[in-house]
């Protein structure tokens, strides 16, 4: 089972090399990873996605717990989550008939056409993973020359918030 | 400086740790990190925003070529690169006031509204780094409860592409 975990790290050098060998020396394979800063520039957010039952996932947290900078571990339930991820994928496109199929396809999915040169088309789409994968196989057919995806971030539904104060 | 580098890998577990690793050691500061898989799920894409200058940007880059699992390493000239992170941001909101103020950022700003309760909302945004400086300076005042970023990805302008098949 597919499971997402938000952890609040203080913006150190090593911290993230710390997560992602725990992750490792357990042999735990991380489908995503994304690190970004939070509202304070001291703390940055990591946010996983990972494979594993639900026991393993319960270790992985207490052992994250405990990681020198570490401030906090919340693993998301996925009925109180929104979830989303920003890819950016380059197609080919070189006549007029495959332009306007795509421009179709772009505005069906809310996605948006970032480039364009007279063989190749490059958007952008942020949407959670089923509707991904959606865009991906009404894509495919004209040829993917490169894909980019952030990984998976996510947020607590309603007006609960994990956020917590620096440590001292 | 900022740099952004791309990074394609094998999908181990170790892969990640390798990288992390090696710019912990040599003591550079992550500004935001994102891996994803690829068009291909045996490879996925790394891409990194280090600050740092040209030389030792250079030398990373060897050693992130040097490195098991590595496939290439990529870094970006800032002119050429379409570069976008995703955001959610979930702030203070609890008066119709308020909620119509909200709705003209988040419309002026290509922004979406993805959750709402009697005291919060919960916004998703993905964009370029200055565009999301100009619309978090705008939703500030409200209060910020929660935000969690992708890190940045990128992905070459024009109809080049970076992505190689696997070494075997």
């Amino acid at each position: 089972m597919k499971h997402t975990i938000s952890v609040l790290v203080e913006n150190t050098s090593g911290v993230l090399s710390r997560i992602t060998g725990l992750f490792s020396r357990r042999g735990f394979n991380i489908d995503s990873l994304a690190v970004g800063i939070t509202d304070d520039p001291a703390i940055s957010r990591v946010t996983i996605v990972a494979d594993g039952d639900e026991h393993t996932v319960e270790q992985l947290e207490k052992q994250l717990n405990k990681l020198i900078d570490v401030i906090k571990v919340k693993s998301f339930n996925p009925d109180e989550m929104i979830s989303r991820e920003l890819v950016l994928v380059k197609v080919n496109c070189s006549s007029d008939q495959q332009r306007s199929e795509i421009m179709n396809i772009v505005s069906l999915t809310d996605a948006k056409i970032v480039d364009i040169t007279p063989s190749t088309v490059t958007i952008e789409i942020s949407d959670w993973a089923v509707k991904l994968r959606n865009f991906e196989d009404l894509i495919r057919p004209y040829g993917i020359l490169e894909m980019v995806r952030t990984g998976v971030v996510a947020i607590q539904r309603g007006a609960k918030e994990i956020t917590e104060k620096k440590k001292k």
